[in-house]
């Protein structure tokens, strides 16, 4: 399990720092955790509280914005992991499940959500970072966000 | 972990009560037990065998209305969970996922969500009842309701 | 917990054999295992790298066609858990999502998953395939494929 340090400074290596980790929008936990799991409430590609990209991947939103957007989702989660339970106690991300909105014909599906996966393993390390993943292309995200990240990790 | 009667009584000062929990509606179990979770299968906002609400928030469905659909998919989520494990083994809900049907420009969300969510949070107590949870807005649901619900809870 | 030719056997009965797992088409892993549990990447109804079936349910794709990829599906995800865990180690199925490509007014939503439920009940027995559920109808699907798997199962 890698320390907050470490993680901090893998993220330094791609010009990145922890952000504050967003509050939630309603009656839920940012984070739950029920025996060795930890739930994480769906993160939205939001920096100081605003949506950075919003519209559809292929149409308002470019691939590489959508790389960005997935990443900055990933870096939420693992902000929301840091506070409520920590780097230390983080055993292994299970499963991200990526919701997205899209246009008819775009297919930069995998790329969009490497942005995520690959965050996940460089900020964690492979043994911790790894794990499986879903996507959709969904009708409608709220804030109109191109991208939403749901994570799962377990828990020492 | 809360007694049946003492989930009753929580309902009671909403003027609820707990349904008979809805039937699966295909090759599958409306309540999944593995290890010390319950999955429980997609609840729907029906009563007595019918959708209660039906369209899209925002159009046909108001917000309001909205709330109370959310609130009677957490209300059969708990019924569910009370026949297949009882409320005494139920040691904490872990993650709530809501599909909605929405449109365009509609973005009462998270007031809708807080429906099921503070259910939850009444019923149950908080200590057990807290949750994190994901929305996404779906293009279809099945018999046209407008929003569906997905939980885990952790068991004892 | 079945062996791997006890499944082979029930696979052969309906005139199916286990296929090559497909590989993923990104920086994740095709299952993950955390703690007693292990997350299958969503799965495609592909054969041979290429999708069997594309279009929408109720327009391009009949509920029949619908209902064999659903299968094809529930075939990958077994053809996973058996190369990352073994069926021996398989202690039961949790839950299944199912995501769909549908057009409005289609209905077989059941008709459809239950080709993958059906599978799972037959390939691992009852006991050990049996599992909760869930579905919508999303947007749009990665190689504009009618229906995707998510699955996750308890691990001894």
């Amino acid at each position: 399990m890698p320390t907050k340090a470490e993680v901090s400074a893998n993220l330094a290596e791609l010009g990145l720092t922890l952000p504050e980790p967003p509050r939630p929008g309603g009656a839920y936990e940012a984070v739950r955790v029920v025996g060795h799991m930890a739930y994480v409430a769906i993160q939205f590609p939001v920096e100081g509280g605003r949506a950075r990209w919003t519209g559809r991947l292929g149409r308002e939103v470019t691939t590489e914005d959508g790389v960005l957007a997935a990443r900055l989702c990933a870096l939420n989660v693992l902000a929301q992991l840091d506070r409520a339970v920590g780097f230390e106690r983080v055993a292994g991300i299970a499963h991200i499940q990526g919701m997205m909105q899209t246009v008819d014909g775009w297919g930069d599906w995998a790329k969009v959500l490497d942005g995520a996966s690959k965050l996940m393993l460089h900020a964690l390390g492979e043994g911790v970072g790894k794990h499986s993943r879903s996507l959709m292309g969904v009708e409608r995200l709220p804030m109109d966000v191109p991208v939403a990240l749901v994570a799962t990790a377990g828990i020492a």
